[in-house]
């Protein structure tokens, strides 16, 4: 397997030097607009093994389809693995089709909302740009796994378990997210510091969360498509109480493309995706929309051109930088509910929780950053040996989730050493 | 007189709209960095007055004293009327001065926090750096007339009214500030759209308040100076009733320029400043501080240099355009307690309302800016007409309240027909 990862930032360099510890690639370009950046990832990831050779760095304009696909060429690569921000999602997975590449991406294609009624209908979903491509993929053959990280990604994983081992019907597939990370400042003062990328964190918690029904489904003649509708941003918040110390923390509807995802290939009533935000990033973000400072389109301010949402991401610390800061741990998870396969109710929490002190020691990274690099790695290794195959445009529910969970939770040096836990409500 | 004002923003352009109605002035230079702004104003205010050529446009940059100077002594002005934010204070104070020009302005210049305690002490306080270079003006036989709009401006002028009319012992010289304003958007939904620069609210707001006591000013042997502590941001929140249907606001503590001037010249055991910003606002400036976006240093952001703050304010309705979207009324005031001339205990609110419909109407501004403007056009006029002389840097204090306070309020064409108002509680 020859890897071209688009993104050197904090999920990247985080990915890389998971990566080195493997032996299923022969080469991992490193490509970034920044080559200082993606020399650095490239450096510090290869001096983690000895003798590690099999990183190299590139430059490339992400925004530029034609520019990923002559650096896919260049370095004859057969997967790109795209570790960049969702704006980059469709030039990326063009330039990796026009390349005869796999692809790989963390996030979807990004939504628009309806123009009439953003609050109660779905427009233009997450993902659904790559999926309208589904077509030119299977024809080419090859795979384009989407929403491959941790969410999306590893509780799709376990959506597709739950299906096939748990439950024989399922009522709810609710992805659950929540953490009790902090970050201090030199002074030891608790300080705002978000986990991930601010700009993301804007767009998925500003935009109508998106819920999907089988009876809307139904209605329509099971036609899938119609079963999304969407709420009122910061919608129906529920306590949730998230597991290894973590407790309870308040959670709201937000968008995200487990959503868009699970009703694909896994049985549900209703699926949804609820986000542990906490009272003052609500309160941030309610203030950033009444301002208008999520605005993506430029506005000129003293003769110079900007966007205000990349503004605010430019003035919080790069969540990259802020693990020696952090302390806590983060909760990726699904809580499902319905009938188990015995024909009893069944109520499961199936998660997976990272701990900062853990990933700062054993990988530099901070732990939502790692949490969301060792996925993607896990789901290439198994690609790469042949363990999850397919073409065209599939979700990680379109795969066996055992392999998956069986090696992510090996003991290293056979699997990445990162349990995964299962609690019965 | 003739006038060179520098700045043709919202308070410059209500001035200029007040200024043609009166005879007083013989030229009014209207400078600005947009030449066709300055134009704007000129043409606007203009065709209010049959035959009006008293108005011309100019171009300055108002950071370069030097540039000041020269158009001051390009049209031989006698007097430079500062409509800017304070951020260019002290390059147009000293291009004044330089000018040989006497000079009036409606904030002074801005304050630095103290190194260690900045939440206690004062350092560098809002005025200092003009105060510094009293002598020099002095000197010079002109005068700079500091903080001469409605706050500041409009409440010194009540203080010493209060002092030589109404009190014989003056306990609280208490500015309150509080409007039931409310702006819609095209949809007639409530929006966020502040009355003046949103520079200049983060300014006053976050900055630590600054309050003066007579009794820390005679333990340090009747040193003014040393009278002046700081407190926390949004310190002693205190629900203020407002007359003429304003009604109960929740006003708190701020950075503002009379609690720096009235102790100069007015006696009092206690001089306060406090602004009625209401939950949204108070929510709103606490998470600018949170996110670091009150900022006024460059970052970069895509590769351009940028201040998050002038960003902040460049996403927001620009205050001088939110007139026609505007309903309700702002009051300016002075709430005074202590013993009256008859030796009984008095509290009185001496006040103006401005409601945003009249000016609106009658002048095209909305309610806040045109308060702010009418009040240096009537100084300007005192001046002109000899009835306040002086040399040096001095405040509104330091003239005679009564014939401002009769001018502002006596009907058209003898007065300004603006009238204030006197509540004793």
């Amino acid at each position: 397997m020859r890897i071209l990862m688009i993104g050197a930032g904090g999920v990247g360099d985080a990915a890389a030097r998971i990566a080195v510890e493997r032996d299923f690639f022969e080469l991992l370009v490193v490509a970034d607009y920044d080559l200082a950046r993606a020399e650095a990832t490239v450096a510090n990831a290869s001096a983690r093994r000895e003798g590690e050779t099999r990183l190299v760095a590139a430059v490339v304009d992400a925004s530029d389809g034609a520019a990923v696909a002559a650096v896919a060429a260049q370095y004859a690569v057969t997967h790109v693995f795209n570790a960049v921000d969702p704006r980059f999602v469709m030039p990326i997975f063009r330039g990796a089709l026009a390349a005869g590449a796999s692809y790989l991406d963390m996030a979807m294609s990004l939504s628009q909302r309806h123009p009439e009624e953003p609050y109660a209908k779905a427009h233009v979903k997450l993902g659904d740009e790559q999926f309208a491509m589904a077509g030119e993929w299977e024809a080419s053959g090859q795979l384009a796994l989407l929403g491959m990280g941790v969410e999306p990604g590893l509780s799709d994983v376990f959506a597709r378990y739950a299906s096939d081992h748990l439950f024989s019907h399922i009522e709810e597939l609710g992805t659950r997210d929540g953490a009790n990370l902090a970050v201090h400042d030199a002074d030891g003062n608790e300080t705002f510091a978000p986990g991930f990328s601010m700009w993301t964190i804007i767009e998925e918690c500003l935009n109508p969360p998106v819920v999907w029904d089988r009876a809307r489904a139904e209605a329509a003649g099971g036609d899938v498509e119609a079963g999304f509708s969407t709420l009122p941003a910061f919608a129906e918040p529920e306590v949730f109480d998230f597991p290894e110390g973590i407790g309870p923390v308040e959670c709201v509807h937000v968008e995200h493309e487990e959503v868009l995802l699970m009703p694909r290939w896994v049985e549900a009533d209703r699926v949804t995706f609820k986000y542990g935000l906490g009272e003052e990033l609500i309160s941030i973000l309610k203030t950033l929309r009444t301002l208008g400072l999520d605005r993506t389109d430029m506005v000129t301010v003293k003769g110079v051109q900007v966007s205000p949402r990349d503004v605010v991401a430019a003035v919080l610390p790069d969540p990259a930088t802020i693990g020696p800061q952090m302390k806590g741990k983060t909760c990726a998870g699904l809580w499902v509910t319905g009938t188990g396969k015995d024909g009893q109710p069944r109520r499961t929490y199936l998660y997976h929780v990272s701990d900062n002190e853990d990933t700062m020691r054993e990988y530099g990274a901070q732990c939502v950053v790692w949490q969301t690099a060792v996925n993607p790695v896990v789901a290439l290794e198994l690609i790469a040996n042949g363990t999850w195959s397919g073409s065209g445009v599939l979700g990680p529910e379109a795969f066996d989730a055992v392999p998956f969970l069986d090696l992510l939770k090996a003991p290293k040096p056979e699997g990445y050493g990162s349990p995964w836990g299962m609690e019965d409500r």
